[in-house]
């Protein structure tokens, strides 16, 4: 199976952090949901800096990652971010419990 | 549901990084297999500097984080890694597909 990882790092404000949490989470639910070709959206906070965001997304290809770029919900957040770095990387090994 | 991530980022001998992927994958696997706390392990390579890894583990637990470092498959890579720094990290919304 191809796909598509890749990791996002985001600077949040601080100011609109318990917000941008929420929408994240909306947004990530309705990626997975409505977008086939999204596998799988961890998104974390650093422990003792929480408005420094990772994310590690998983799409089937790099089509269905063009594909959610162009979403409206990814879109909705995008004035609380102060920083965001998008990390090119490519597979090893990624697995889950069924 | 309780779950423990955490993120590790590793730099990789370069003279042992085919055996190191190799290696990994097999522990990977390994640990879903057989740990029941070992929800999801994502270990990708940066794109354009591949000894350089990032590892996003979910755990059920902290326990079952505990346990994982005590396994043996944990430890037959470590003689490869010059770098390891694991990142502790607060859950914000983590899905994948059923």
């Amino acid at each position: 199976m191809s796909r598509k990882p890749i990791v996002a790092e985001l600077e949040i404000d601080p100011d609109t952090l318990e917000t941008y949490r929420a929408l994240l989470t909306e947004e990530i639910e309705a990626s997975l949901a409505l977008e086939d070709g999204v596998l799988s959206l961890n998104a974390v906070s650093i422990r003792n800096n929480p408005n420094q965001i990772r994310i590690l997304e998983i799409y089937a290809d790099q089509e269905a990652y063009e594909a959610h770029l162009r979403t409206p919900h990814f879109h909705q957040t995008a004035h609380m971010v102060t920083s965001l770095t998008l990390i090119e990387v490519d597979p090893i090994a990624m697995r889950a419990k069924p």
